[in-house]
């Protein structure tokens, strides 16, 4: 469990804000993984020995495992179990009911005597309102982290109209902000999207952003930071496909730690140039 | 697999529009079905063959599944499996992320040589928009049943801002209906708002509705009919609470089937009433 002035911390010692996306696709993993009696634990495994000094987080994209039955929940469960204790674990289910219900979501990813899962962290939609959000909350210690804008085609569809003086991206954020502090809660902003940056940390100064997009979705990390960063740097910068795929061959793991190190030393001169180190 | 006419036969000839919702609870199920080697599939099994004339639809909520883990998901396969194959089986699971994720999701659920479940319908949320709808009615003969307006207390929360004339789930039904026709697409709507449903239907006259909070939310199966009902009767009405837990006792699944017996009647009614049977 990682409290915002640890993750504040990890930033700071790693000179880096890179959250490393773990989507393991049993098609593009390196085929040699396949002898092994769980590939995708395997792959994970590696990519984390290989990059866990170059990053503060990793996220887990729930659907990928899901998409693997029982074989890949388990996968998931032993991935969650060897995740290093010094970053942020973020299972990224995009999940959200009624109350009773998001509390048994809530207990499937955090509560680790039942399931095996602990993560530190859940991506929440927010379509459902307050009582979708707030059994999470109700994990000492655990963080939500909100959908607010994405980086997709469909972001346009509901996510910019305009409610009032407010885009509804905006009135999430506003509302949400009444449910949780800045050391509870993050929000998911899709880097594709920069200059909205300034837009957002208007209704957010304090809030730790999450930003999916860098890389594979097109997102430039110079862009994000500028309109984006924070005094405590604020930014969570996921990279995914580019790190998990940057070899299939026997190196994938080299190969995805060079491209984590590519992405660090990026942040490393973001950080300096914003005198947060 | 069920298309929109074999629900309309199914609903014609069972007199019902019934839903029972699959939300074992293993501290509210019988004790006395703890010593089975599956317990939450064994409750589910009893109460599908003690109410399967009685309803057209199942619908496991996946919440309660994930929050046991893997055998939670390994109750949940086994109950896809033993679902009938007469009534529509919608898996409650409130997905929706970018594109190639909500393709896994649909794999997840829809894929049965991969992860043995095949459900005939997922519901679906529709923040991220359009690339977080479609891959899930790239399976053929899928249904989508897309949230638009809910029931509980988080509702008021985003649903119902203005946006421009209409209220945000007017906005969601109106691009949903240019994604998919009514053959493919159903909405969530609470009970607990019968009047809106008078809006809804001017925006979907003949997309089903998809009617959560009959009991244990406080719905009136009257007002939903009286507002919701179009002619072919374009409701599926679910209870979860009141049939799953009507007793307790070893006699569980007769009380349960006592209960979705007196709900079917009171639909027989109804389905009477505006001379659809």
């Amino acid at each position: 469990m990682l409290s915002r002035q640890q993750l504040i911390q990890q930033i700071k010692q790693k000179k880096s804000f890179l959250c490393v996306g773990l989507d393991p696709d049993i098609d593009k993993i390196p085929l040699f993984l396949k002898a092994y009696p769980d590939p995708i634990f395997e792959f994970n495994k590696r990519i984390i020995d290989a990059t866990k000094d170059l990053c503060i987080a990793y996220k887990p994209n729930a659907a990928f495992y899901e998409s693997y039955g029982v074989k890949g929940l388990q996968s998931l469960i032993a991935t969650s179990e060897y995740l290093p204790k010094d970053c942020l674990s973020i299972i990224d289910a995009k999940r959200g009911d009624i109350g009773n219900t998001s509390g048994m979501y809530a207990r499937a990813f955090f509560d680790k005597e039942t399931t095996g899962m602990d993560f530190d962290a859940i991506t929440v939609a927010p379509y459902m309102g307050i009582d979708s959000v707030t059994p999470f909350l109700e994990f000492e210690g655990k963080w939500v982290i909100l959908l607010a804008l994405t980086s997709s085609v469909g972001s346009k569809d509901f996510q910019y109209l305009q409610t009032g003086n407010d885009y509804l991206y905006e009135e999430v954020i506003k509302k949400a902000n009444t449910w949780a502090g800045a050391d509870r809660m993050m929000y998911v902003v899709g880097a594709t999207k920069s200059t909205e940056f300034t837009n957002i940390r208007k209704y957010a100064p304090d809030n730790f952003l999450l930003v999916p997009g860098i890389g594979a979705q097109g997102g430039s990390l110079e862009e994000v930071c500028k309109y984006g960063m924070n005094k405590d740097c604020g930014l969570i910068v996921n990279s995914s496909r580019a790190i998990n795929y940057a070899s299939n061959g026997e190196d994938f793991a080299e190969a995805a730690r060079a491209e984590a190190l590519n992405v660090q030393q990026q942040m490393q001169v973001e950080l300096e140039k914003a005198g947060i180190i």
